[in-house]
């Protein structure tokens, strides 16, 4: 017996779960916790948030998958079995990506926010604009999204850099890597895109420490923030302080520590924030569904598996 | 003797006299009306709407330049002098209409309206989003600025197809052309997208008949207009009736048949429509000067001079 387990938590798992048995009508398909017999049978997990613990009973595991772009929450699982985790790395999310960081840069640069007020009194007027190429993007993470995000803001002739944990070389990016590699960095960036993975070491490194750090555009104004990779990147408060004090002229946030943002969040209602409901790459479940259900075919067949998960860095 | 002419109306003369005396400090510049003296001396005018007539009383003329990017002013004027007329073609210019037109179609393709909305009632919720390549950008004008934008949009994955009027080819764009092939263009286009010039044959074309042509997104809502070519080209009314009837989704539009748009345009104030006070390609001055003092400096040892406008197709 070979099944396949999904098992997963905050979405809503029906709409997977047909994907799973329409892709693969052959394999033996189980759906947690409705369809939870017989552990010993399941030889793949494919997951999103999955309870702790609940892994470590399938002993017969051989690999999981995670169903969304974050590990974090599987690698904090003290009893993760010790087999492969696979990541999503999936074209069609990194384009949505790139789709999402280009919008809100470009909305930033073009001033469209100061547009569209004057609109609201009916003014017309056009006020000075910076050319592309002499606009700094700082990119943090330099992954697939971090990777083509820095590509498609260089074509649209931005000047970009980036920052990883270790030395990436992109052409046409400027790339600083490491603890030492960070001040030069933050120093360039006026508008600071974060794409980095959740990890022990980059948790909470959205602060306000690191965005006084920024370049302060002149006179004008200070640097923008988006952040569209985890929420426990950033302190919320912090980004606030940094906010009202001129630090940062505005931040677009899509990920938030507590998701939903809890109408509490004095983030909603700041006039310098823009909130998305963690929507700038949503996956597409088919995509995910058949570039997994191919690594499982690769696999059973000894080829070795793609985007396995690399545990003492955490991605 | 052989001096320069500006004759800027509707523009601040200014800095654009400043700039043509700090980068041709050798040249006799001569503001008009104030410093026109001896017209019989001006070898070369460099405007922007000068009154119709005015060019004609310059008998030494060798050349027009124009100071924007569209002549369909200068065409206009009866009494045009026949010699040549040079076009502003400035790769500066050419990045910023590429920014403006990716700005906008990623903010309809990506419903950042319909976001927005929900932060102002801080609704968490998210819609699902179409794939850039199941969505189809119609690109009319494959001029310099209608071919960049192509490019970028078909980069950031999206179905591009384009319409000119005589034929153009151009890597990973379905290109149609001429009065046949704007029914075929049209069907196809979910967001289109205006960089066409000003002629007798392209004014009005954004009308009402050329709305309802367009690709209808099934029962989820009509077609997305950006115009940020010239104001002429389309009839505001029919916009209106669109927008209501729910032909068109949402319009953009940078450009109108009067400028600045008057306070009493219900365009301004319009739930589906975004006003921008023609800012979507900024030339920067500096740039088009240089450009043109080149290309006199040329002109004068025998150089043909570049983007010399066809009078009779109008560009």
């Amino acid at each position: 017996m070979s099944a396949i387990l999904l098992a997963i938590m905050g979405w809503d798992p029906k709409n997977w779960d047909q994907l799973f048995r329409a892709l693969s009508p052959q394999r033996d398909i189980r759906l947690w916790p409705e369809q939870a017999r017989n552990p010993a049978d399941i030889t793949y997990a494919c997951v999103w948030k999955p309870p702790h613990g609940m892994l470590a009973e399938h002993r017969n595991l051989k690999a999981v998958f995670s169903l969304g772009a974050g590990v974090d929450d599987i690698l904090t699982d003290i009893e993760l079995p010790n087999v492969p985790i696979v990541r999503v790395v999936d074209a069609d999310l990194t384009m949505r990506m790139t789709e999402y960081v280009v919008l809100h840069v470009l909305k930033y640069h073009r001033q469209q926010r100061l547009y569209e007020s004057q609109q609201r009194v009916r003014m017309w007027h056009e006020h000075e604009q910076a050319v592309a190429s002499d606009v700094s993007v700082g990119v943090m993470g330099l992954g697939e999204l971090g990777y083509a995000s820095a590509i498609a803001l260089q074509r649209l002739g931005f000047r970009v850099h980036g920052w990883s944990r270790t030395q990436k070389i992109i052409p046409g990016v400027e790339t600083f890597y490491g603890a030492v590699g960070l001040e030069p960095f933050l120093r360039r960036a006026e508008i600071l895109v974060c794409l980095l993975p959740s990890t022990p070491g980059t948790r909470g490194i959205l602060n306000l420490d690191t965005f006084r750090r920024l370049k302060f555009n002149g006179a004008m104004h200070g640097a923008y923030l988006i952040n569209a990779a985890r929420g426990d990147l950033q302190v919320d408060a912090d980004i606030i302080v940094a906010l009202d004090e001129g630090t940062l002229a505005g931040a677009t946030l899509d990920v938030f520590p507590v998701e939903p943002l809890p109408v509490t969040s004095p983030l909603w209602t700041h006039p310098k924030v823009t909130v998305t409901p963690h929507n700038a790459a949503q996956s597409s479940p088919r995509s995910i569904v058949s570039n997994i259900l191919r690594q499982i075919d690769r696999f059973e067949v000894g080829v070795p598996l793609d985007h396995v998960v690399d545990r003492r860095r955490g991605y």
